[in-house]
């Protein structure tokens, strides 16, 4: 799941019939260590979040396992409301992933 | 869902049998906080979008869920035309994701 | 589905066996606005495709609904010859997401 | 699977029903090669991870086998802790996908 | 499909019960064109891939239909060994998908 931050509402009248009633909130990824990873998306929000809340949002066909019809076209969706994140960034060295001895 | 703009149109007259009578078009993401979002791929038009419109794409397999024809070929799909969007981009602080209790 | 160009072959005489009879190719991703766009992977071709066609390809779970055995481990494929493609590039604003009414 | 490093926990006290329960902890991918490889994102741990651990993480609809109720919507699940890794990073050249036989 | 290059092994004792007896391998994209395109990741050996191949790897839920369990939560998987790749890398111009007929 990415952590992102709720930024806006999206409008759109015309649609599937399957996406009418279902809440899209324009969210941002927040991820420091990512060079590309501040992207803008559309997410079905699922619990109630509200514009500036952090959240989980989870993707791809999983996204469609938090709606009550999961028959709709959704790949993106709003699924818990952060209360804290405590995380150390970690300095990536080359070590990581070639060849030491980790035990 | 990604916000995207139409751009134009392809034509195939060679292809997957369950593609035929799909609408296919050009879109191109707008996504201003991503470095690399500006991508430009092919979306079957499920909603009478035509070009200039921003559009809500959904990708992957909840593409095929606006389809007629769910065994069709498809990973990405036009869901809805925007008719407004309303967003505050965030400027990303290293705190975003690195500590910071947040209630 | 991307818009790619067939760039040549692949030969893999050890492989899984569904994958036997399946014709692969080498395909190059044709994206000027994404500047990590033009990656090149290997998809099944579907529609007969030849070295240099600019072809449709279909990728992930959605790939498979265009083989006669969808049981095949396959996460791409050629669905499509393209004929023409008719778009214009957008310059992407940072209004195009930020706030502005649409309509 | 990606190779990551557990570096924290986010909690979530209002989250969809079937995430309840669940651990849920904040991973960096390690990826030295890939410059845009050191993302964060958050994985549930079904292995008894602690912070610290490389851990390996499956994404997409993959991460649900991991669970217990294969109906929650998770897209990422920590699947093993690392003893050891021995690898070496190539060096890529344009050789390698441009037309040398290979055998 | 990735062409990937085998670079090494990966040991996890810790493990989901459904990964035991699997080969996990170590692989590194191998793709010139693609800036952020070298990833390094971990991928399941369906096909007796030694260290040094170059490999066909197939990424998300189909690679679980290489697995003799498909309910394993692996989202990579080694399908086939590379004897011989023939391609010429193409110089992407801005014309290749901005309106000019091509056929």
């Amino acid at each position: 799941m990415m952590i992102c931050k709720v930024i806006g509402n999206v409008w759109a009248t015309r649609k599937e019939d399957t996406l009418s009633g279902l809440k899209l909130m324009v969210v941002q990824r927040l991820d420091v260590a990512n060079k590309s990873g501040e992207e803008i998306f559309v997410a079905v929000d699922c619990v109630g979040a509200g514009i500036g809340d952090e959240v989980l949002v989870t993707t791809g066909s999983s996204a469609r396992k938090a709606l009550d019809n999961q028959e709709a076209p959704v790949d993106a969706s709003i699924v818990g409301i952060i209360d804290e994140v405590q995380a150390q960034i970690s300095e990536i060295s080359s070590d990581a992933v070639s060849g030491q001895d980790k035990d």
